[in-house]
């Protein structure tokens, strides 16, 4: 982070250059993002223009959305034509290499655990990165620098709509922001925290933090991609602040009257019996849309 | 109106300013908007994440559009910390209050009424203060003030289909503009004289508008709320001057040639024919579908 | 180009006053649009405002949508009230008119292949602007000249999947992307051409540039209407560039193994099998759909 002096002062041009310095990292991004998608080869066959935009909203999808919350052009980072064209050398390679040689080397366990581990690495860069240039925009503007940093962390993620609309693919009944995956929320955690750390609310030094939080992603997310598994290190904590902040956990179909925070007397009759009957309603189509 | 001065000139800051003093209406606006929507409790209750985010668009949903039709940054609301964490409190307690009680008052007739109606009195100014604002920008564009009056006039309900998207639902075969509500179209009437104040085609003072426009929203919408109704005050001026307009009522099916202005003799057999085949098969397909 | 030197140099109020000048093929644009959209009629019947944006979409989508990707307002082009105002008595015309005689004319063969010719020769104009305005902002950004002038050829096509939301169709299985009609390739190749010569890498003046495009794309698109024809004149050289770049016809079925550049040997036999169950499932995936 040598563009970013000791009070932590960065200028837009240098963010720039961060940017651009990055770009090695589009490598990674793009290269471990198609290993679980399906119909990727067959789209980049018929469609490679579609193939191509899909594969550069991958690599670039954060820059577009934190562009667009910004108000700056969207095609900005397009500017910088190595990044593109590196980017672009790696999407021709894992489709059109003879013998998918790229591709199985790309998805051979080892080398990719390192792949995702640079990601990461990458990821919490972007967040420190994009809650840096908000803070040079909006001095007090909190919402905004964790907006900026999660939309910087997650990139493509949150809008995984558009991506699928472009390949002709819709599905309107979910998006990243109902179902959040793990490194979506990591974002938006450490978007919350290094905006705590820009504002002088949490005590430490940025390059401690930006430390911290990258050892922390790296193992976790090199363990989940090790193990196969979905589950997410926050479940923890969520089920203990979920049911006390929101009456039930995220993922949980217990109604509100469960936290036991009103030991007054039970709740209101004709309240409890409605909320129940809404929520049981709402999982009761669930059910039947799974029986279909 | 104490930032504008007797030219109606209003400076950029005196405008956010006036945005930021009118943020104690967005209380009111998210207070009143969840009363009708069903499912809206299962969704904070699985999906807190989301369903503040549905609650801020219902807030500022208005001032996202404007900037993004502007060309300013979407999210530059958003620094005003004051007014989210208002109407995040807000929407904390219509969701999370203990026995509901924040919902019920606020959807308690009486309650319900004044807050509709301060609401009216917070659309009219925000109205007043985008054509103001527009026409600080394009001195002679007119479509632009009547677009960014209208927007900043109906808010969340034009962004209605990326709203659904994000709680997961996806309705294409409607929008507010194919079906416009009475805020809608009386925000774009609103939007149409307040440019013509503006450009001086209309002899009226700013103030003197304002009020007689804010008289005008405030009973029609209250007598709309206190009597349940979905009817429309235009609806009878649309049926004088649309079919003279458009040949026929916005919600009509009679073909084109009915509106009698051609007497010189029967129009040409063939047009009228296909014209109404094309006509029947359009309701023929409708019916069927509602045959499903 | 009077607004052009010699040097090719052009100022942001030259690129203006061209737009405004080039707004006479607006009538072009929106005359011949309609012509083969079923459904219109009654769309304008019955929700005149939301047939009014359409029509606004398809004659200045170019410039809304190359105004977002450069982060401007999306609205500037708006502030031509002449443009606004002569487009909007086009399409009152056309779908108003008594006894359909302005649309009778528009799509008398003849009449429409002066406008065919007349609309192709904005799209050149239009693609050549939008690549000297890029380039005046972004001096090396060769993808964003190419993005902009793609942009600006292709108009409402790269926009249709939001065109068909507003009049409340939704058909996300296809997009322009996916199959490209013979304008959004030109315009895709033109971008390119063009770009290559303002970096000075095609050594033509731009001034013969612009003839020798125009003359190919009037002629094209003049004998595809007149003929009825939806093949494309870049068919024959794809067949030939795509199976040595992309292994396959951009329409084709065949898989990669196909395009015989590894004489090697047989491709490995696990994979190969893998890439054709994968193809074949979604050849077959789509007799299912169509057997339905």
């Amino acid at each position: 982070m040598g563009h970013l002096d000791e009070e932590g002062h960065c200028h837009p041009k240098a963010w720039r250059r961060c940017g651009a310095r990055c770009a090695l990292g589009t490598l990674v991004t793009v290269a471990a993002a198609p290993c679980p998608r399906p119909g990727a080869v067959e789209l980049s066959r018929r469609h490679p223009v579609a193939s191509w935009l899909c594969a550069m909203l991958h690599c670039f999808g954060s820059y577009i959305l934190a562009d667009l919350l910004l108000g700056e052009p969207l095609i900005d980072y397009f500017s910088n034509n190595s990044s593109i064209l590196l980017a672009s050398a790696v999407w021709y390679l894992i489709f059109f290499c003879p013998l998918d040689l790229f591709y199985k080397c790309v998805c051979f366990l080892p080398v990719k655990l390192i792949f995702v581990a640079m990601k990461e690495v990458v990821r919490v860069r972007k967040i420190a990165v994009g809650i840096h240039h908000a803070h040079h925009h909006y001095h007090h503007g909190w919402f905004i620098m964790i907006a900026t940093g999660w939309v910087k962390g997650s990139g493509v993620a949150l809008l995984s709509n558009v991506e699928q609309l472009l390949r002709g693919v819709w599905k309107p009944e979910t998006n990243e922001i109902l179902h959040m995956s793990f490194p979506t929320k990591a974002s938006l955690y450490g978007a919350i925290l290094f905006t705590l750390q820009q504002t002088r609310w949490l005590p430490v030094s940025k390059a401690s933090l930006i430390f911290i939080f990258t050892m922390f992603m790296v193992s976790c997310k090199v363990f989940l991609t090790a193990t196969h598994s979905h589950s997410s290190p926050f479940d923890v904590l969520e089920a203990y602040v979920c049911p006390v902040l929101f009456g039930t956990g995220s993922g949980g179909d217990h109604p509100q009257d469960n936290h036991g925070a009103w030991p007054g007397g039970p709740p209101s009759g004709a309240l409890a019996t409605k909320s129940k009957e809404e929520l049981s309603e709402g999982s009761r189509k669930k059910k039947t849309k799974k029986a279909d």
